[in-house]
């Protein structure tokens, strides 16, 4: 579905176009219900393999979509590459990129010359697969609230069903950070003889008790907002964006390190109150520093993008989240008995909101079948975005790709 | 102005009646506006000495007031104690114990068998202190967003015209955690001659540009609620109790350490949602772990005791104070250059928001004449309310006082 044009940079995967495929059955969802239609909206990358045996799934995270590489042929939205709270280093939001394009392309870390990757947008999302702010076939309107509360597990029991739609069975590895990470490591648990290797960066077992407080003030956020309407905001002409901004900005400080926000912003007051002699504008309502108005311009374009809904719902499936719980009775060593697939668990030193603590308790749980890295950088969490260069060797090692 | 009582527990200052003292002049701002009238709250524990030379001024934090020890002779106010967000361990704030009677009272840190301790809400609280809550006489309404914007600075300006008419010249030491032990250093900084020792607990020179941003969204949190109502929304029957309520979530995760919140609910459900079997409720609105209602509650009961405007007016204040820029021409050791009170700096080894490196900023920058402890404990910010034990003898062997 990609099609290489010769002007492009050397590594891509050329113009993507997005998408999308109709589950012919229902899903049965953790929660007792059964979701159905489910449209599911999609991106692939390389050549499948006449044995169907070269598939790798990139899963993504809170905010991403399934445009994971590439040009996108519709055009640019706002925001695309920084959909995770990553930095626009290098306009690549402004020419349409893929959040992971970093990561995928010909002799990228996941390889396209050899790999077919596939990349959907979740269950629950807004970006073309069915999430609340679809059609809910019973009442003609948008699902709102009363889309059925998802898990991980209904995520990756929707991947399945699309990837059988497709006729693929097994997958060479499945791969994501963050949220993407928890898809994988619930994919080996849950079709262990359908995944040969597990790529988890940045990504936990179980959100630790700070995170689980970090996303309810998110949904507490949005849902305080009297523009959620109690979730019903759609064609009301009114939409929790106010709240969905300050959720944004939640999200946007536990994604960075102390240090990098101090590296990047500094105190710097913005140059526009930089004035002689008096450097401060004494205002309540307007940012004077350069790190609050970059806060505000973030939430500004995150609410341009982004449904209200699907952040609440996402952010609740993350919450839920906890391998041990769910599967080994509070153990995760025997939440990962029947696990055969092989693991890269990448962590990165500054992240704190998915720290190398939780993905030191996964490996230590998979023992021999997983392979652990720590890397060194500032970032915070946006380094599973950012640090390419650091993750690259290390992917197509463990993918047995030449380096 | 204490009663002791003899039913009281020993080392209390007794039954506490919080009075007010109106300025005779107005104070000259930062911001070049000169306020008046201005009233100030403020409590007194222990007896002044004939030569007036025993006195230590208590300065609170962000959501603190005048109330600092012994009980209050009024109704206990709920959340009195766990104004910043400490918990309330043994039941203290529904006894109306002040913000920080376990370190005030005789034999105590700060005792009141020697000192004559002054406690006043500071300039813009909503406590009995003029604030943005206070009427405007011009107006004959509520400031709101008229009143003026103000700094660390205003707050210990109005401090000493308060203690100037109280006929206190001297301090033998002004003492405070988090923004009250910023004032404590403009106070060394504005006042050299008049104060002999500072004591500043999980307080820093200048916060660092993520607490910049994490009060940054608080502000907006509040100021994006529609019923704030550009801040006029005194007397509309509306107040910005969900924004603000947003605001004090984010502000008790940072003042708990990551650990701290492990330890005290890990990820445990609710003890309702756990039902054999199915121990999820699948629910978005409701909060399904003890951390996501502890918050709300934690908001609640706030939203109930707070101004708004205050909150947005104090956390201003704390991203603007930045003593190498205000005073050093960007360097904090020439900031400090005429300071001559001696410095008892103490900082905690899990406090985020207010790190041991800010305190160590300090402590070398004032060299000779700083004291600097690290206390190794675990709750994070709130440590500077919790750890008396630890304190006391820091702080009397500082002073002076035997132990």
């Amino acid at each position: 579905m990609a099609e290489p044009a010769s002007t492009l940079a050397a590594g891509s995967v050329g113009t993507v176009e997005t998408q999308y495929l109709d589950l012919p059955e229902p899903v049965r969802l953790d929660c007792g219900r059964e979701l159905h239609p489910i449209r599911v909206a999609y991106e692939t990358y390389g050549t499948l393999s006449p044995r169907r045996d070269n598939v790798i799934l990139v899963c993504h995270a809170l905010s991403g979509d399934a445009h994971a590489a590439g040009f996108a042929k519709t055009p640019p939205r706002e925001g695309t590459r920084d959909g995770f709270g990553a930095e626009d280093r290098d306009g690549t939001a402004s020419k349409g990129l893929g959040w992971w394009d970093g990561m995928i392309g010909p002799g990228k870390g996941f390889d396209t010359d050899r790999f077919f990757v596939v990349s959907t947008n979740l269950l629950g999302g807004c970006r073309g697969t069915t999430g609340p702010s679809s059609i809910n076939p019973a009442t003609g309107r948008p699902y709102g609230p009363d889309f059925p509360v998802i898990t991980v597990a209904d995520m990756v029991r929707t991947e399945r069903a699309f990837l059988d739609a497709l006729g693929i069975e097994r997958l060479a590895a499945v791969a994501g950070g963050s949220l993407g990470g928890m898809q994988g490591l619930e994919w080996a648990i849950r079709y262990p003889d359908q995944v040969d290797a597990v790529v988890a960066i940045a990504s936990t077992h179980a959100l630790h008790p700070q995170g689980v407080a970090w996303n309810a003030i998110a949904r507490e956020a949005i849902m305080r907002d009297p523009s959620w309407q109690g979730g019903h905001y759609y064609a009301t002409g009114r939409s929790p964006g106010a709240g969905m901004g300050v959720a944004r900005m939640v999200g946007h400080v536990t994604y960075l390190s102390a240090p990098a926000l101090a590296s990047k912003f500094g105190r710097r007051l913005q140059a526009a109150s930089q004035r002689a002699g008096d450097d401060i504008r004494y205002t309540i309502t307007e940012p004077e520093f350069e790190v609050e108005s970059y806060l505000r311009h973030q939430a500004d374009s995150f609410v341009r993008r982004f449904d209200a809904n699907t952040y609440i719902y996402i952010s609740r499936a993350l919450t839920y989240f906890d391998l041990a719980r769910q599967y080994g009775g509070g153990s995760l060593t025997r939440a990962f008995d029947g696990v055969r697939a092989r693991t890269l668990l990448i962590a990165f030193s500054s992240d704190w909101l998915y720290p190398p603590s939780a993905s030191a308790e996964v490996a230590a749980a998979l023992g021999e079948r997983a392979e652990f890295h720590v890397i060194d950088a500032p970032y915070g969490h946006d380094c599973f975005l950012l640090e390419e260069a650091a993750q690259t060797p290390i992917v197509r090692k463990f993918l047995g790709v030449a380096t």
